[in-house]
């Protein structure tokens, strides 16, 4: 046997989110039957980690066991020949068979896009989240540097997140960045809860139009209740950047 | 009454294209709709011209008259809060009753948008036509040349075409870019037949992939005879870029 693992690229557009669900499309299951036609049986794959229904994934990790002996190009070109349109295959690359594709990753970004303008873009509605009304992209810079660091990220996880175990984590990056009509939200952890980046991005976004200010922040890490914070973003402007391994 | 002319933006991606047809999802019927709402009776409209199934517009114009007598910001803010977000209201203006969105257009041109790279990419699949082999656009440029003029359209139009009169046509400019990864062909003409933009394209390219020779538009021009000509470029990599009027 042996251990690929994928690095892919989708469209969240549509699919039901990464994770298996009953009568829905997802990318597990399309890449799951892809790789059950090429054996015959069935392949479970594993990810770096899950993505919510609409998010999209710029760099997403999977890995997978196999008795067939292909060698990498072969595994690309095979997988992008069996794959739906709205999945791209960026690499198969062999791998030990201790790898794994979640608990070995070290660090992973998720991207953000906001549309600040008066007029919304017919081309751009299930990839950016729309924002009309003016920004203080300042406000914004200075209530995210708030958030890096190693804090309880309790109130910035959905209030049904079944994550066990401690909600600690550490934002190593945060930058929020406006170029032309677009701001970029790019944020760098070694792990999130569900929801996080998008409660993030509502909150730093509420604070930019002047509806809360970044003392939320720190009385988020202090009570830990989700509701001192904004909404949460819409999945269709959050984008997995890239998962990082040793 | 009053005749109000609408600039509009379409993702032609969910659209059975513009014009209604029984059962199906058009601009048409969507603007139709919006105006019945505002109207409580029903309005037609007339654009520049039809659009196909998945084709995209940046610039389409339509016309409607109305009873109801709003300011030109009141309607496009009453249109854009009514109609589905792949599509845009770009502007709404007050024409004079003689106005006519489809014979006094004077010429209109189209984009037509390939990537040109070995990797297809999800997020676009929808808004360009993938090229996965190396295309000569010094090729596709003088073949271009050839298709400006006067000429009789005929070979160039879809066998099905319902176009009634004479298939001559000029076309004022054509252009073939390449930047980056991405080849943009920009047509300018009077009047354009069933698929013409498309067969051209199509035409182009396979010139361009070294499968036809440039030859093939002269005796096409000469013949009138489609088979002559390379197959018709798919929809969703077509925009209606610009209509313009005296």
């Amino acid at each position: 046997m042996e251990r690929i693992m994928l690095r892919i690229e989708y469209d969240g557009t549509y699919f039901a989110g990464f994770q298996v669900q009953v009568n829905q499309r997802t990318v597990q299951l399309e890449i799951e039957k892809a790789l059950k036609k090429m054996h015959q049986s069935d392949v479970r794959i594993h990810s770096s980690g899950r993505t919510d229904s609409g998010v999209h994934a710029l760099d997403q990790v999977i890995h997978f066991d196999t008795a067939l002996q292909l060698d990498e190009p072969t595994w690309k070109h095979a997988l992008t020949t069996l794959l739906p349109k709205d999945i791209r295959v960026k690499s198969a690359q062999k791998v030990t068979a201790q790898f794994h594709a979640r608990k070995d990753s070290t660090r992973k970004t998720y991207r953000y896009i906001v549309l600040n303008q008066k007029e919304h873009d017919p081309f751009r509605r299930n990839y950016e989240w729309h924002i009309p009304h003016s920004v203080d992209v300042e406000r914004m810079k200075e209530a995210a540097e708030l958030i890096k660091g190693t804090h309880d990220f309790t109130a910035f996880a959905a209030s049904k997140t079944n994550v066990k175990g401690d909600k600690i984590r550490t934002i190593e990056r945060i930058e929020v960045q406006k170029q032309d009509n677009r701001i970029y939200f790019d944020v760098t952890g070694d792990g999130f809860l569900t929801h996080m980046v998008r409660i993030i991005v509502g909150t730093l976004i509420h604070i930019g139009l002047g509806k809360k200010d970044k003392a939320c922040i720190q009385e988020a890490f202090g009570t830990l209740d989700r509701r001192v914070l904004g909404l949460t973003a819409p999945g269709y402007g959050l984008y997995l950047k890239q998962v990082d391994y040793e």
